[in-house]
């Protein structure tokens, strides 16, 4: 039976890098006959332009019925300064939140061509393998009451709320602890346990989950010297698995141990494995039209997607194995390129990696 | 007129650090005529052992009669089953809300002798010095409503909240104004503005603040990709100025950046530069007792405290060349000991520096 698939471009790189990632899809689609079919809806900037709000109905409805989706980037200093409710952003916090998207996979993975691109010595960093595992539809980012109100003093306080029940924390964990089973058996629970009772109950509920996973070895970390061990000695992680803040700060930081963000897809994913893929980096509306872009983390998002939803591990494969094909072959696009490698546009990325599938 | 300091060694490597720091502060004393008097005081462990509490009365009270604070480490595994309430960590929170210590100062330097200790490339970290300015007393450490409770479901759900008034994010922005001044007037504020509100009135009155520092350059980031520019190009940075629970995450990462945390005090002051002093490390409790910890954070603390506190350009100037001095001589602890440097203990590190002075 056919999959459907509905792609967001969004704003910025977004329709640049998604016409690459959509090139490699028709080819995996027609190559593993996959039967996936694919539709175009609008969400951030360009949604706004189009309709007044970020996420407009249609494109949650479209989101809602399909398999899956496929999200480029949004945002741009064109909707920085409209009211802060239909804002850009908001249209991904709503859709996350919408479809239940609560689990935030991000691969940190440093590809041996690119170790260079690092800022961290070589030793540091070489083979880097991370998966941050983050909450993404909790926490403070969703938490109530919040906003910003007058005091009695007539100064205004600003306040938010950091908040997680023990079912939020249990259905995550167990989706670290089920990553940890495929790779190298270890997870560590970050949280602030010394100070926020919200991750005490956090690393309560994750040694608990930990008990129904007794050949993955369980660890704790505060944020902090988390933050610290990432730039110290990163190869000792496998899995990170934390709350949404938390995880939206490691995840960039692990990210930027690589050196190479254009190269890093990303996926949340609800209860059913149903999930929206996207490249960890943002919409760059500096290079944007430029078609310069480096459209590599969108394309192993569809690989991530083939994997996680579809269950088509060959063809995931096929893709990443082309990645690393054109990487070997030196082509490069501006953000990762060094001197001795073949500078390349957007589309002659995405044409290579199409070819060597 | 006599100043008094009031001294706590704390727990682990706490007692052996200071006594070198203390050999320093004699030193100096001396030296510069500075009539500075002092006595020891119980916080963390050390105080749990002998009273039952981390931050008994007589300790508070002296620290509030006192004009610094010298602290050295608190914290270990012997206290970490105890009741919450009064582990070591609350006795620091206690007593830096108590003192009103709003204004957390933790500088990021890299020493030149010690460029190699970094896991960064040489020419991303050579030269870098960044000074994280940290709100101290408020934000989600200490916002009220908090705790763990039973959800009507029978569950339970942990929460904190993270607040700020105009007030505290103004007082706390003039200290990094006024310290960007005496640097390279360039000051970052670290927010989460696209999220949450709190965060929005902190970007909101930074830009305020700011106007009455023209000749600082103010910029904003969101604290994602600030920890990822810290790892990517930490030298665009002068000044950083963030909330507490960001400080704390930021600081550590911006601290291990230089390899050499053994290396980097810390000042958290009051309105009217009363202040305790510390160093960024912790409590060591693996190589507590071995004579092996290295001294340089906690007599570097003592510098800041002559420079914050007291107006000793001096004499802190003066700690800080004997600290470069002995780096020069090639005198290293075992925590920065490179091959074909001096490996010292703690002891003869102290008195290396106090020769030096
Ligand atoms: C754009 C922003 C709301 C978002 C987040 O903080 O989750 C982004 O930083 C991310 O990590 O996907
Ligand atoms: C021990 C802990 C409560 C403390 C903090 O989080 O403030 C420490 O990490 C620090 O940064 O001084």
């Amino acid at each position: 039976m056919s999959k459907h698939i509905v792609i967001l471009a969004g704003d910025g790189i977004g329709p640049e890098i998604m016409a690459e990632a959509v090139k490699v899809l028709d080819k995996v689609n027609q190559q593993f006959n996959l039967d996936l079919t694919y539709s175009h809806e609008l969400l951030g900037g360009c949604a706004i332009d189009a309709t007044g709000v970020p996420l407009p109905d249609q494109t949650l409805e479209a989101a809602q019925k399909a398999d899956a989706i496929l999200l480029g980037a949004v945002g741009g200093p064109k909707w920085d300064t409209i009211e802060r409710s239909i804002r850009p952003e908001r249209g991904l916090l709503k859709i996350r939140s919408a479809l239940n998207l609560f689990a935030n996979l991000r691969p940190a993975i440093l590809y041996p061509q690119l170790a260079s691109a690092s800022s961290l010595k070589p030793e540091i960093v070489a083979g880097l393998d991370i998966l941050i595992v983050r909450e993404l539809t909790g926490g403070i980012y969703f938490g109530q009451p919040r906003g910003i109100r007058t005091l009695e003093s007539g100064e205004r306080q600003g306040y938010n709320t950091d908040v997680y029940s023990e079912s939020e924390i249990r259905r995550i964990a167990h989706v670290a602890f089920q990553l940890a089973m495929q790779r190298n058996k270890k997870v560590l629970s970050v949280d602030k346990a010394n100070v926020l009772e919200v991750t005490e109950l956090w690393k309560e509920i994750a040694t608990e989950v930990g008990k129904e996973y007794p050949e993955v070895q369980l660890s704790h970390m505060y944020v902090d010297n988390c933050a610290m061990q990432l730039v110290r000695a990163p190869k000792q992680f496998d899995v990170i698995f934390t709350g949404n803040l938390f995880g939206d700060i490691l995840s960039d930081e692990a990210a930027m141990l690589t050196g190479s963000i254009g190269m890093l897809p990303s996926a949340s994913l609800d209860e059913n494995k149903k999930g929206m893929y996207e490249p960890c980096h943002g919409s760059a509306p500096d290079i944007a039209g430029k078609g310069i872009a480096n459209p590599l983390a969108t394309i192993l998002s569809v690989a991530m997607m083939l994997r996680y939803t579809f269950n088509q591990e060959a063809a995931a494969k096929a893709i990443e194995d082309a990645v690393g094909k054109v990487l070997d072959q030196g082509l490069r696009t501006a953000d990762i390129w060094t001197e001795g490698s073949q500078k390349v546009g957007t589309s002659q990325m995405g044409d290579a990696v199409v070819a060597a599938i």
